[in-house]
């Protein structure tokens, strides 16, 4: 059996756990490591896995970025074709794409094109993500580790906001989350009666800037100062914010900024916009333990499926109905993830913290603040 | 005796460590807690350390942020007399500041001020710093957690970025570093022969854009990519970029997304500027246990001097001439903080890696990187 395996998509702090996982059940000679995603499918850049490589990437496996390569790419119907071509030369039997959303449509599409030209291709997804945005499942490696960065950095930068708010007054965090709002609601996740963010804006929703500056105001007018996080894919007054465009599709982010003008114009009030950054999906000293063992979870199962003769699915996470979190590793056919959409985080959880918290718990691998349990109070006076 | 003690500047992820290692050796009674630092002292605000307080923050000494909290103020003669007299009213005989290089110049002149009332106030300060700008010592705490944190993100972000390359070509990430760039070089500390940022650039050097593009342009035809790191404080063509003003404070920043604006227009690749941001003064998990353990110990060490009826005195951190790192704590006279003025980063080091990694070595707290020992060759080809 040949087994072809990719990375695709914007890289987690846990994606090459799940690589390493699924290639260590393979011998070496089986496997064909497709270099940078879905560019290096259509362009035939692939090798042949050794001895040497196998080791490489197991010894590198707790590294962020993905080590095969990775990216975005549109994968037009041309360079679906051209991509199919090089697989039936090469006689690989299985395809196998660590990715989100858009990798497991690509999967189908391939799938799809393979049977028309009577082709026998067997794919598997398994799912990577730090939005959180994928269907059909309960969450995907990557999302909770970015989660535990998104929860931490923004208590911390409340302390030292609170620390300094004779010289600033309002602090915007814009994290990650182009169409949903899972991780910047993490952001409220050490949250007591007495600290946390003054409000957590969501793309799920529609704000205008108008609405943000009076919640800024009171949330100001009632302690002297206000953090506010907002996701980079929230749309003010209808018009999302962009930094800049790469291969057709839109780095998004800088609606931090535009709030940041209107604080400064409107309330008169010293402000500044900060975006979480790259770091929320690499920076290895955040992961959660349970992401990383899940993400080592799911590269396992595919590897089953693959030596099963399975076909179509994207391995998934389910929680199992038990006293504290238990996951279950799942198989979702990826027509349901594909015709899923987006998958939105439910009105339940923006409007009620505890209930999101619950969920959280399980997978954010942040011990329980210490300072809510002993005072409510604060120092500064 | 009684010690009024207080926090100004920007915070660190240690300073609470300081301020608890110093309350700790006086009785409730004896300590007043300055709120907000030097506005709280020319406004008089502050309060008795009774025992709750003294618990409180030995409680959150691991907390970032300020817990009396602390601001920045530009201290007039008139703030200056306005201070003393609360502190004559208030019979208070010792004043501890911990903070920077503005602090101890303040408490000079406060010091000064009291003795031309004749009033004998004695006056101690605790160093605190992210820059590392402080003259007369080694180094400072809060200082080594900052350079790790950007040295790990650093790290990071190169791998992501690696990981994108087809999408992604140009990353600059931008430090803290008003004037010296101590920590905008330590985002070279995990740099190995084959990774590393292509550039640093730092205050204590001038550039122009132009060469700025060349550089980046080298590297990217070298590989692909091309990441580099530039500290807030670097003029580009005799210009400092800022983000707004504040209480007659500049707020740096700016000058990577000038850089990632050039990059676009002139070398027409894609480009994200990055600011590193307040993680680098208060991520928590990023914290040197060095570090932490040095600004418990400077905290002390001021308890001392305070007792032994000492002043004038900021407490510093010099190297033991040794076989590895130590320690020594000292004593500096203010005036010799006062009169060094900035601290600037040697070209020994900004131009010799490894002169400056042995320095970093000892308090940086990052073990070495295991990936540069064992494989120079990255897997993506």
């Amino acid at each position: 059996m040949r087994v072809a395996v990719g990375q695709a998509g914007g890289p987690t702090s846990v994606i090459n756990q799940s690589l390493s996982a699924f290639i260590s059940e393979f011998s070496p000679g089986d496997l064909y490591l497709i270099v940078n995603g879905y560019e290096g499918l259509a362009d035939d850049h692939m090798i042949q896995m050794g001895e040497e490589e196998q080791k490489h990437i197991q010894m590198r496996k707790q590294e962020p970025g993905a080590l095969l390569g990775s990216g975005r790419f549109s994968f037009t119907h041309e360079q679906i074709k051209r991509a199919l071509s090089h697989l039936i030369r090469r006689k690989i039997d299985v395809l196998v794409f660590i990715g989100g959303n858009g990798t497991m449509s690509a999967l189908h599409s391939l799938q799809q094109q393979a049977e028309a030209q009577g082709y026998p291709l067997n794919v598997i997804g398994i799912p990577k993500t730090v939005d959180n945005d994928i269907a059909g499942i309960d969450h995907a490696p990557g999302f909770a580790s970015a989660a535990k960065y998104v929860a931490q950095s923004t208590h911390f930068s409340e302390l030292d906001l609170k620390a300094m708010r004779n010289f600033e007054q309002v602090r915007i965090l814009e994290t990650m989350g182009r169409n949903v709002g899972w991780l910047a609601s993490a952001a409220g996740y050490l949250s007591t009666e007495s600290q946390g963010p003054d409000y957590i804006y969501v793309p799920e929703h529609e704000y205008s800037i108008d609405l943000i500056m009076k919640d800024v105001a009171r949330a100001y007018r009632a302690k002297g100062y206000c953090l506010i996080v907002i996701s980079e894919g929230v749309s003010l007054n209808n018009n999302q914010t962009s930094l800049s465009n790469s291969r057709g599709r839109t780095i998004l982010g800088g609606v931090s900024k535009q709030i940041e003008g209107a604080v400064k114009e409107k309330l008169q009030l010293t402000a500044r916009a900060e975006l979480l950054g790259m770091n929320q999906r690499c920076y290895r000293p955040a992961v959660s333990k349970v992401d990383e063992a899940e993400a080592v979870l799911v590269g396992h199962r595919a590897a089953e499926l693959v030596k099963g003769n399975e076909s179509g699915f994207m391995i998934g996470l389910q929680r199992r109905d038990t006293i504290g979190y238990k996951a279950e590793v799942t198989q979702v056919p990826l027509h349901i993830v594909y015709d899923g959409g987006e998958r939105f985080l439910p009105d339940y959880y923006i409007n009620e913290r505890q209930h999101y918290n619950k969920w959280l718990q399980g997978i954010i691998d942040i011990p329980e603040p210490a300072v809510s349990k002993h005072s409510g109070r604060s120092m500064i006076l």
